[in-house]
């Protein structure tokens, strides 16, 4: 028997059951937090030097440079080449529709623009790609070849220059899709090396490993930690906490569907959430026994038993409108609207990473393949922030052209404002603009 | 007179001067950052009634409840009503062509999409405006009521639900043009709270305080430890680091426009940063004479000649091209293109905050009243950021609906690359929705 609660939103307890629920804190570790400061400030000083101790001590990877670290394009085209064909199809079936969406994404919101108005001052903003960005990619349990392609797909399509990733290797052992990925995907260069060194070399820059300007990609305790104290020298993607999948259900959907949705987040690790909503309580009883009947078959049962009991939970709603009020209080990274009626409730709908609509969208296939990116705002922060995008290997900068009228009207309202602030250095420079300056 | 350095891209020590010119680092002060950590705990654990401490103790404001802290909307209006007709039009004019420009920017790139493959799958992103947000408003020395405006309407126009803004008025003074802007920008409450118990305020909310999904405005050290350290329970924009301005000019605007230029981003600070680019000897003299004459009679001369002898320079390159490539190695937050053809130029610069292009467009144009937002990122930060925009107050949400034909095409690669990861339930949630399942 497996231990996962069950809600009701009826019950008087509700509230506080749901809070407790909900609440997830990364506490900062102090331990980790120092050690990562260490790192970051022995890179930053001794540069390849430093990056090959780090990788020695902690991957077991002894090698006489950084050099050495370094995968070549004929390597990542030997592991492309050596995986099976389905493995192959698959990989570039994937990377193409991703390209394909953030083509659509880059169509739609990636250009610049620019209008001029009565006077005929310009304005309007240019849009520019980053130079270079580095993508980090985990090793060992979490190597995940669709993880490459997400990263580095919208950075191709954006026009990054040049795309640095970097993969931990412990103990020189190399995960032949996540390189067969690099190589769909277009990866620049790579190097072998991670952990908080990795993000170090990537945000200074070593005699061999570039400097880059943005670095994106999830990694352990110690990557995050090293990516929140680089931020501002260069920029960083979100923060990722566990994954979670919340399941909005009308009833309309195989039991044994949603049943498999929910352990397709389970099973990511321990701490990862799902949660299904529901106004029918006879079929969150049908998906309770699918859930029972199929965990013996997962091969990661554990991991899946210990996320549903521990964060887990089916919620009995007294509405689906309900039920979607509660979604957007939660703002899960992923949400299923396995309804007949997806798009009854999406409009209701205001804060999630992705939502996947009707039956035959299970989370799986966003994951993979259908072409948006599977890098989400998790913990409730889609309620300010957005998946992973081109736009985040992009750039605006302001474009101002003020005309000689318009120099001369906006002058007047410039120094009437700098005065007010005490900033006359500002006011004067307008005043110099004028046809008729008042002094 | 002033000991302002002169630099010559054809001297051998110019990379080495050029490399001292460019660098600042923000170094981390241990003291606060552990005065910070621990305001933030004291302000989450005992909400108002830290918040009155700190407001007592930093402000040296004494009062009963956070709720006497509160602005009234009537209080903002009178304080609209009470500066001179001169003000109020500049106020609204300036928050007019703010809004005009947002919207522009809102029609342009803010606005959700979508498209069905040959499957009949339906893939896009759907935008929502965020439900409630914090902004941070100095007090004291740099109170700028244009902030304000710079912050709220972009916010407002994004469709933002509800406006927060926390201003520190130290001993209770208040400023009446601040006071003002709030009114004109349509902020929704407003508070007479600052520093790093302001922020931990709208982080996680108190009793009187609502809590917000993101916090942006400049403020001092503490505020920005505390918004770096809050952020991943809220959103937040840049951390600000002192302000600078680069003009590339070719000899063709009045010395002394150019001059006062520099002033104006010199007067901010001792730290904020001037510089010109300029391939012609000989108008760099012009310049500085012009530095010379102008500058006794600027009320705030101390800190501009602080600013420009610790942190300026005149550089003479070789040409205009080298000075838009050495422009583009500092990436500045302000690049002023001084040019009678601006246009010749402005592609060939790809790092900047905030672009102003030919003779007219002063920088104090565009930071009070040209329409783009005078939030921009500093410190190199263009490199990888993007001035304060509707989009820092919009998220996205990928949308995916998975056609029945689309499914079984998407669920077989899905499948082979969840089981190449070792995912066994992402791969039989997509294999489920085959027709002909493997299994």
């Amino acid at each position: 028997m497996l231990n996962l609660r069950q809600l009701d939103t009826t019950h008087s307890d509700f509230e506080a059951e749901f809070e407790r629920l909900r609440h997830w804190s990364a506490e900062t570790d102090g331990a980790i937090e120092e050690r990562v400061a260490a790192i970051l400030a022995d890179v930053r000083a001794r540069g390849d030097a430093a990056v090959l101790d780090y990788t020695a001590r902690f991957d077991g990877l002894q090698v006489d440079s950084v050099a050495a670290l370094e995968l070549s394009r004929d390597e990542l085209k030997s592991a492309f080449d050596a995986i099976t064909p389905a493995q192959r199809h698959a990989l570039e079936a994937a990377s193409a529709r991703v390209r394909q969406y953030h083509e659509r994404q880059l169509e739609a919101c990636g250009r610049g623009w620019s209008y001029r108005d009565e006077d005929g001052t310009l304005l309007g903003q240019k849009v520019t790609p980053l130079d270079r960005v580095g993508i980090y990619v985990p090793g060992g349990k979490a190597a995940y070849p669709s993880s490459v392609l997400m990263n580095a797909v919208p950075a191709h399509v954006a026009g990054v220059g040049e795309i640095i990733m970097v993969v931990p290797t412990p103990r020189g052992e190399k995960n032949p899709l996540v390189l067969a990925a690099a190589y769909v995907a277009g990866v620049t260069r790579a190097f072998t090396v991670g952990g908080a060194q990795a993000v170090a070399a990537l945000a200074f820059g070593t005699a061999t490993i570039p400097g880059v300007d943005k670095i994106t990609g999830p990694g352990n305790a110690y990557v995050a930690s090293a990516k929140r104290r680089v931020f501002g020298q260069v920029g960083i993607d979100m923060i990722a906490g566990p994954s979670e999948i919340l399941v909005l259900a009308d009833g309309s959907t195989p039991p044994d569907w949603v049943a498999m949705d929910l352990f397709s987040q389970a099973e990511h690790d321990e701490l990862a959430q799902s949660i299904l909503l529901c106004p029918d309580a006879s079929y969150i009883a049908r998906v309770r026994a699918e859930i029972e009947r199929l965990l013996p078959e997962m091969p990661r049962r554990e991991v899946i038993r210990a996320s549903l009991e521990g964060r887990g939970a089916l919620v009995l709603t007294r509405s689906m409108e309900e039920a979607c009020n509660i979604s957007n209080r939660i703002a899960p990274e992923h949400l299923e609207v396995s309804s007949s009626e997806p798009h009854r409730w999406e409009p209701l709908l205001r804060h999630a990473g992705a939502i996947f609509l009707g039956a035959f969208t299970s989370e799986s296939l966003g994951d993979y393949c259908a072409g948006p990116n599977h890098v989400l705002p998790t913990s409730g922060t889609a309620r300010f922030s957005s998946p992973l995008g081109v736009y985040d290997f992009q750039k605006r900068s302001s474009l101002i052209e003020v005309s000689e009228v318009g120099a001369n009207k906006l002058g007047v309202i410039a120094a009437e404002l700098a005065y007010g602030e005490g900033l006359q250095g500002h006011a004067r420079a307008a005043e110099m603009r004028l046809k008729n300056p008042r002094r």
